[in-house]
């Protein structure tokens, strides 16, 4: 029987960074990763396959060449099922491997409607993180023209883009009021669903599917209200469920929504086990509940952390908590948010103040691809502690979102916002004097007893 | 004679910020800017005059706007005089206005080195931060097309790269050996320079100028080497030295080097009077030491602070000191440094170790305008703190250097940025996995004791 220090499942961000923050750390160890995928896909690049990168060879992560650097085993194979008591994972092609550590990064999949009559009709898909799927997934899009996409989260926001992108006619439903309802507040989503609109998505909000139409193929969709649309093809973004199954098998405790139960070091139930990424629970860092986000940045945030344990515990190096960090963009037009939104904050009972500004994101105005910048900011009333922020502008946003969580894990407040230094630059930021992420700060401080 | 509450010398970035924010503040008080500026220029853009933005025209602060919104009174004169024991300004056009408390935001002129000889010549310019005589050096440029820049600080390489978009023949003189030697260390200013001579500026570094030539106009500069360079235009970019004269007039203690000298609540010695912005001694964040850093945004910050305490004080918002944050970009490269430089921190004894990690600002590396992003992280060797960071990649660059600045400002180390989150996006950032900054933090731990 083969056997290897630590043994990781899955090949993906939280299994390639746990994998090479542990053999850094602890390079007597020896490591293996066992992965179902023969090629490993950059997760966030997916919706890019269908117009911006054109296809998925284009969005490869290199992790063969990663673990060969680092010194780690790969085994190209899928694990079964785990025996806990002799440590032993035992894999698909009849082969077990004995691990002192294991770690699970078995991820997510797709969550499919069930319930939904016509879900299995052709050229209904989801959107798997499997370049097999995907490949084919694709090449039947090519003789599809109208394209309706049900689920208007980050993944059916940019897939409806790109296939727009592709010159298809695409319809993207979504049940809430407005698209990226659980990601934002209302004022930015309405912002995006104009852009979204401008660039030729047909958007319909506040309506859900009844029911996916067609015989042998995909036919359109019957609404709720009744109303039926044609489709070539449908594609179901309507989120993702943590992939539990082989820790449940193997008796370790798993939340209600599937997720597995891990402590701040990432350690499930049974101190030989770890569990990092999209299959692992997840706990807000505002309000502390559990929360349902998976996100490839959390990931390797969980995932670095966990490596660093495996052997020795730190307690320094503990997971204090998911800050929910979400970017995306529609050509020029980026958005983002860190931490809680006020919607959220409000359902949670904080009381808060709301800062509100928008400038530009160069200076002067008249530079030329300067973009209106966006920042809301969330606080809380006593402490002026910083709770969230929202951001719309242009391709910068991406770094601002960040800085805005940084603020957040270092929970900063109103004070030390007022007081902080940035660099600004006419080609590259708003202005000192209007810089909006300190000007939404002042706009909130009037609002709370300042001095 | 005139009485106001609080007066304010200057309506440049220190002056504007002071008065909108202490009038927020201490709404019942009267305010008023006294400016000898009938325009005042947006500072950091000066030198995109010459040819992105194209005119002073499009280079304005609309101060006007933003004091009659906030209910602050201007007054368009200068201040010759300070009466300190009857609190009294005496103005130019004879006017004398008593205050209650009076700041002091009289910024920095140029530094015009008059040992050399042909320093008066015409058309030898030095970059007032006027616009009158912007508007005339512009207006005689255009008759120039040779052009030599003496100083390759950020604003000699901004006006060289402004002026040869706007066709001229640039040499740019440095007597360092490398240009923005001051702000970078060498690895970065190399980066800079390249780029700058692709861009088809000539440059000569490590060489100083002895004379320049000319009868009445300028006809060129003599090396020290003995080599002469022809020239119809000489700029000089050779720092800028505080503007003190009126404090060190009215008896405040003003420093070596010129600065007016004040406390952490950016009080002069006189409890009524505050000096903020470039005329104002500075402290490192990091070394401690006076240092002689201009910056609109440090002006901003220090402007903030002053106004918030100006009536009473308020021991949370006091000063920390500066930390440098620089930005710039030479068409879609942008270059950035926060906090001390390696070459600093060795100078001043601190025990170091070094992060490094060149990767790319977008995932995966097929995607369109994905540009090279470089980051140096100069860590304390046995805390692990932050003490400086500098970067180099596309245009967002100016943002992720306001992220190290935040990282620095709150003190972080290595072990927190480990442990990190932040939000990649394929179109906006980084991937998770190789996201420069956390990479440059695992080069670093793996040369200081990580568990």
């Amino acid at each position: 029987m083969k056997k290897t220090d630590v043994l990781v499942i899955g090949s993906s961000v939280a299994g390639l960074v746990v994998a090479t923050t542990g053999k850094k750390v602890y390079s007597d160890k020896e490591f293996m990763v066992v992965t179902m995928q023969p090629k490993t896909l950059i997760p966030c690049g997916i919706p890019y396959i269908f117009s911006t990168v054109g296809t998925t060879n284009n969005n490869i992560l290199p992790v063969e060449k990663m673990f060969d650097t680092a010194g780690i085993n790969v085994k190209y194979d899928e694990v079964i099922a785990i025996d806990r008591e002799n440590k032993i994972a035992k894999l698909r092609k009849r082969e077990e491997i004995s691990y002192d550590k294991l770690i699970l990064g078995t991820g997510s999949i797709p969550y499919k409607p069930e319930w939904l009559i016509g879900v299995d009709l052709e050229n209904v898909f989801t959107v798997e993180k499997n370049k097999v799927y995907l490949d084919e997934m694709q090449s039947k899009l090519t003789n599809c023209k109208k394209i309706i996409i049900i689920g208007a989260g980050f993944i059916g926001i940019e897939i409806s883009d790109e296939l727009k992108k592709a010159n298809k006619e695409v319809t993207l439903i979504e049940k809430l009021p407005h698209i990226l309802g659980l990601a934002f507040d209302e004022d930015i989503s309405v912002r995006v669903e104009e852009i979204l609109k401008d660039r030729g998505v047909e958007i319909l909000t506040g309506i859900g599917v009844k029911e996916i139409i067609g015989d042998k193929n995909v036919e359109g969709v019957i609404l709720e209200n009744r109303k039926t649309i044609d489709a070539d093809a449908v594609i179901l973004s309507m989120g993702y469920k943590p992939n539990s199954k082989l820790a449940a098998q193997a008796g370790l405790p798993v939340s209600k929504k599937g997720f597995i139960k891990v402590d701040e070091y990432m350690r499930t139930e049974d101190p030989n086990i770890f569990a990092v990424g999209d299959c692992a629970e997840k706990r807000d860092f505002v309000t502390r509940k559990p929360i349902p986000i998976m996100l490839a940045s959390t990931a390797s945030a969980e995932a670095r952390i966990c490596g660093m344990n495996l052997f020795k515990l730190s307690a320094i190096k503990t997971f204090s908590g998911t800050i929910s960090i979400f970017v995306t963009a529609l050509g020029s037009t980026a958005f983002g948010v860190a931490g809680i939104t006020e919607t959220i904050a409000r359902k949670e009972g904080f009381d808060i103040v709301i800062g509100i500004f928008e400038g530009i994101d160069r200076h002067p105005g008249k530079i030329k691809d300067a973009h209106k910048q966006y920042v809301k900011l969330i606080v809380q009333k006593e402490s002026g502690i910083i709770l969230g922020g929202e951001v719309y502008g242009g391709l910068s946003i991406g770094e601002l979102t960040n800085t805005i969580g940084i603020i957040i894990q270092n929970r900063m407040d109103i004070n030390s916002l007022l007081t902080l230094q940035i660099g600004t630059h006419p080609l590259l930021t708003a202005s000192p004097v209007g810089y909006p992420l300190l000007k939404a700060t002042e706009n909130a401080s009037s609002k709370v007893i300042l001095i």
